[in-house]
């Protein structure tokens, strides 16, 4: 048993049910078609705060009793957890303060603005960053809540693949992408107990490849210089997702930039639905390494939807 | 009564049930506390073929007796009823012809031939193409499926406003952008026949407000130069759409096109779906006319979801 049971999810969904969108599961003929399988799309992309990211959010904020919820919550993000939290701790009515780098795009300071979070912001590396989330949370007695290496957010991201299961009915493989592994080990802690005999696969971009590196050395390594379209799988995994997806995770396949940007445009054309690229990860491993996938009833969770319009990743597609 | 009944609507319900996607209704709590009201959305650009033109398409081309079906289809149209016949008639499993200006676009060609209908093209004028057309039922034998303006198509569009109102229950105000009036005149029959105490207004760019000077003079007038980014809406309203719309329809509204592209970029960032510029045109019109809507239940049909992903319209918005 690891850090985080399927109970721990179980809880995690009755906890956040009245908080999350019930996502659609989606099929597609013509995608069908092309992999060869049948592929049940889960809808993150229509989650609240537009990812997957606010079932953990939601999870930790409203996990907190009144005593500790009135001091707020704090994080360090540039991406998707920081507007999820802001947008849970304004639902709660609790302060949210989010450290993000003073080189954060305009478009993700404003979303996480919107949702009334305070920003405040570091130089763009590591120890600034740090620095600041610490005195920040000293000062504030605000508590923390991580991106994706703690319990409450890994079980709130597993209620997806629950969800998935429960509308798709009996599937032979599910994907995940994979940044922090946050979203992968919930799925995965999710799908061995529900369906033991269907495999787990990450997928995650060659070009941010920490999580098939890790997982195949056995050792954990951090990503060198990751370079990908996949904005939100830029992170490496954690202290706590790593034994998570060893213990439960069959494989991790990695794809090409080209092979993501392709299959995003093809969920976008095909199914009319707006992805990010993140999302796009786990199509694009079925389309670049189809043999596994032949016949089989293939769930993949598409992360999340938050894209700006003005900077569409169309050319060589 | 016009040419056109809700018994005829009803049984082309029945008659396209097997073949089109019963398309969800989707609303959205951040667009209806912009436009101060409750807004439904039914989502046609999720429809076969990308567009609510498949259900007129597929009233016409399964209506047909196996004689008259195996001589084919033929239509006029370098837009959605073009995809929407070819596909119709594909899963017929009979010919489609399609006669398209030889400027069409090249990713419309192929999508029309994708769905294995011959493409005849012509020069771009309406001479070339009546000629062409001509030529071509008389040579083949095959039955012409005017893209509006007949009555099996009127009726198979008019089945969108059905499903809407079933899901949605009680509207106040449905709304449908019109171009040619099939979908409007459709639209406007089921919702007095199911809600008599409903109002239908047809939404319009003004910069193709051929049915706005119509509805207006009493007099059917064609669009004077139609240039809006709202392609779908170039077509002038037909000999049995306009006299429909009279009777049925309660007003036109125009939107600038400023307002589409607003309502176009708010629709994909806020509902995470793909729409064509045809189908924010109803949005566009309660953000810009906002009276008649406030705390109204609102049906909103969005036409359609085929884009050309390499040119969007974000510049401005």
């Amino acid at each position: 048993m690891g850090i985080v049971s399927f109970e721990n999810i179980c809880q995690a969904a009755a906890r956040v049910r009245p908080y999350i969108h019930r996502t659609p599961v989606l099929t597609c003929t013509a995608l069908d078609r092309m992999a060869g399988a049948s592929l049940y799309f889960k809808c993150e992309n229509f989650q609240r705060a537009g990812a997957f990211k606010y079932r953990g959010a939601c999870n930790a904020v409203f996990s907190l009793s009144d005593d500790r919820a009135k001091r707020g919550v704090a994080t360090h993000s540039s991406g998707n957890h920081a507007g999820a939290l802001a947008r849970a701790a304004q639902v709660r009515g609790i302060p949210a303060r989010v450290v993000m780098p003073e080189n954060a795009p305009e478009v993700k300071v404003e979303a996480v603005r919107g949702y009334g979070a305070q920003v405040i912001f570091c130089e763009p590396n590591l120890e600034a960053r740090e620095t600041a989330l610490n005195r920040l949370v000293e000062e504030s007695g605000a508590v923390f809540v991580h991106p994706y290496d703690t319990p409450l957010v890994i079980a709130g991201q597993g209620t997806a693949a629950v969800e998935l299961i429960t509308d798709a009915g009996n599937l032979d493989i599910v994907l995940a992408p994979v940044g922090g592994g946050g979203l992968l080990s919930g799925t995965a802690i999710s799908t061995k107990t529900l369906l033991p005999q269907a495999r787990v696969f990450g997928t995650e971009p060659k070009q941010a490849d920490d999580a098939f590196r890790s997982f195949r050395s056995g050792v954990l390594v951090p990503s060198r210089n990751p370079n990908t379209i996949a904005d939100g799988l830029l992170t490496s995994l954690g202290k706590l997702t790593f034994p998570l997806i060893r213990q439960f995770v069959d494989d991790i396949l990695t794809v090409s930039e080209e092979g993501i940007k392709k299959a995003m445009a093809l969920i976008w054309e095909r199914m009319k639905i707006l992805v990010e690229p993140s999302s796009a990860v786990a199509l694009a491993a079925v389309l670049e390494h189809p043999e596994p996938f032949r016949n089989r009833r293939v769930g993949i969770i598409l992360s999340g939807g938050n894209v700006d319009l003005k900077h569409l990743p169309w050319t060589g597609v």
